[in-house]
């Protein structure tokens, strides 16, 4: 099980699987969805990822905000990958449920989505991601999500099966 | 303020806006992530919007099945076109919240997001949306959704800023 | 695994445990919180539990309505003891998580949480609560619940340690 | 509407109401179900309130450990209180919504549920509240809640109604 140990303060994560930053990354590769909305891994560390998004005009609710199921799909993502960092080789990741609060119209050049696992676990992992906008340089928070992610082994990457 | 009728067992809900419907689908329309994803309104009523959309293999996550938060967004535009038929007319309806869950994979050819009122509102509205996946034929369950709308007095259809 | 079978319309859940009722009242009676606050199962069949409760001024807000928590309390468990109807006889169920919307005050004589399976699985289980105040005979929905259970298993009965 | 000024990184909030400590204990002390449990506040500051909550044996679930429902309690009620401290003077603060994740068993000699107001608002104000058990003088976060909690205008202190 992956281990959390403290120091200085910040809480470090110990992934279980040596090769975690190939098969998180690989995951989200494979999210042809990220791919076609132009999202990119900005971030990634043991327990965290953080996904980044520009804005685009295809991507918008009926004002000229980012639909707020574009900015949902990132933190949803962000919190997946955050949690496979952590998980066993042989297993995959799903989303058991989420629940996102929408503090702010998604306004502004670019947006990320900061996946930070709250509790790790053998089966469920608690995530919370942060979503910030960016405009001229400063972020400003627009939303927050808590999530259940789950590992269901023996879907590791080579079954090609529902991780 | 909106009232809802019981008749027959089912509740009928009566919009406040005669223009309700076209008001409505104006709002999906403008929408343009659900254009790009290729999601539509597949009904709509007082009350009620069911928003549906095919697969396509660029909606996809790290399997075959779609991306969560494809699906998380027609849930969501289904909840918040589904409140908004029972708006003022001087209003725009956003999201101020929601919680999805999945309970089986995104599979099939065909998703349907079907939102309904569940407690109308002067300001806010619960709505709740149940998604099926939809393949040869047959429906099945893949998710549920239970969130919270807000009514913005004021943003109206011609202002065209944060409805 | 408990199976879903439909018939005339309503879904019928099979319990896995013939023991189910016995072990689901036991559950419900071992809990001295819902003892304290005077609640008791008003109905219990497979995949559903209603649990009630009586107005109590020990009971409030800081308004006359009924506590969020007292509320939300018997919501949390209307759900677990649902889901605990189609669990295995060696398991035991925990809250994963639930979300619940308040859509009235809790104002009234009685108050009811309707737990209702929507998915049943294998280790985490879907259920919806409905809660009701009645007054003066009449039932109005005052909230709604969606929660994630778990089935622990080698956590039965007899072991006496966390469900 | 409530200001937040930072300084040295910490988020400070400015209430809107002078007397905004006296409002808010009073908000807390007529909650009858908090006195009934036993529970207390053990923190007030601008955008901030810990309620802590002492093991008692008729607080339980099915096992010895505390009911979840008891531990939700103190963490709405930590949230709502945290919101109340920013609300106007004229304002009563109610519960839109909340939603919990339980991390681990209530397993303690103490809880505290510490309520933080993430994004305050003129109408609704998101809060987040972080919850420990105390064991042999050691904290463990056992859950966490985020939370949308509403102002009423027109339902200050003296009315007595829903606040």
């Amino acid at each position: 099980m992956a281990g959390a140990s403290s120091r200085g303060g910040a809480v470090r994560f110990e992934p279980r699987n040596p090769a975690w930053e190939e098969r998180s990354r690989e995951i989200f590769e494979r999210q042809s969805f990220m791919r076609m909305i132009g999202a990119r891994i900005a971030r990634l560390e043991p327990g965290a990822c953080d996904v980044a998004l520009a804005y685009r005009d295809d991507l918008c609710q009926q004002n000229v905000y980012l639909h707020g199921g574009a900015i949902t799909s990132i933190a949803d993502t962000s919190c997946g990958v955050a949690a496979s960092t952590l998980m066993p080789e042989s297993a995959g990741v799903l989303t058991v449920e989420f629940k996102y609060n929408m503090m702010a119209p998604a306004a502004g050049e670019q947006f990320v989505a900061r996946g930070r696992v709250v509790r790790p676990g053998r089966t469920l992992t608690v995530v919370e991601s942060f979503v910030y906008a960016v405009k001229d340089g400063a972020e400003s928070e627009i939303g927050r999500m808590l999530a259940t992610m789950m590992f269901l082994e023996g879907k590791g990457d080579m079954q090609g099966t529902a991780a």
